[in-house]
């Protein structure tokens, strides 16, 4: 059990909570992720780099590593040659409902040319 | 008026309104400036320099800039030699208390060790 690589994931500027959250969600490829999990019921590698972001691959695998030892996400195996994951969020993750929700309607309101999401998006937090 | 600026301060990567969110917002070190005023009721170069996450001067200078920019706040001159300003949010950067308010909220749940703010915090947005 990786109860110190656990703890030392990631070092908190302050106590701070706002702070903390950005230190742990760390940078913007992270919360892309939870949102194509939350809103596009996406679990695989393959799924997550086809986003329309197009997030680069390295960076891709390097988040899914990262959000799995913060605990933002599982990885459990569905084939063994070669290796393959599938991911899900934990109630970590999964917590981070309520902060895409505000995001979103931020967004909305305030940046030009951004979707606006169904409306059970906003009635799901 | 800046109006081109305003537009091209900086490059969405789609249309989504999460990672639009992301885009503007930019960087770990915003939001921070942001608590800052919506909470501590700061509004100078020196007060920011401050906070106790030690933000390197060099990349406070450049995030206010970016910040006012990106239409987050507004910057008045208080002085002339040398030249001070008095920094305010704008109902654009206002609009992030929901956002760090539910940042809080899971900071508080999922990440140990961090303060949990004053009722009041959670009663505002």
């Amino acid at each position: 059990m990786p109860a110190k690589a656990r703890k030392t994931a990631v070092e908190l500027r302050s106590q701070c909570p706002v702070c903390g959250a950005l230190d742990v969600l760390g940078d913007k490829w992270t919360l892309l992720i939870v949102r194509d999990m939350l809103y596009m019921g996406k679990t695989r590698y393959g799924q997550f780099a086809k986003s329309m972001e197009g997030i680069p691959t390295n960076i891709l695998a390097d988040r899914l590593k990262k959000m799995q030892k913060l605990g933002l996400i599982t990885a459990k195996p569905y084939q063994k040659h070669p290796p393959r994951y599938e991911y899900r969020l934990t109630p970590m993750g999964e917590g981070l409902r309520p902060v895409l929700v505000e995001l979103m309607r931020w967004s909305n309101t305030h940046i030009p040319g951004t979707m606006v999401p169904p409306p059970e998006v906003f009635n799901q937090s």
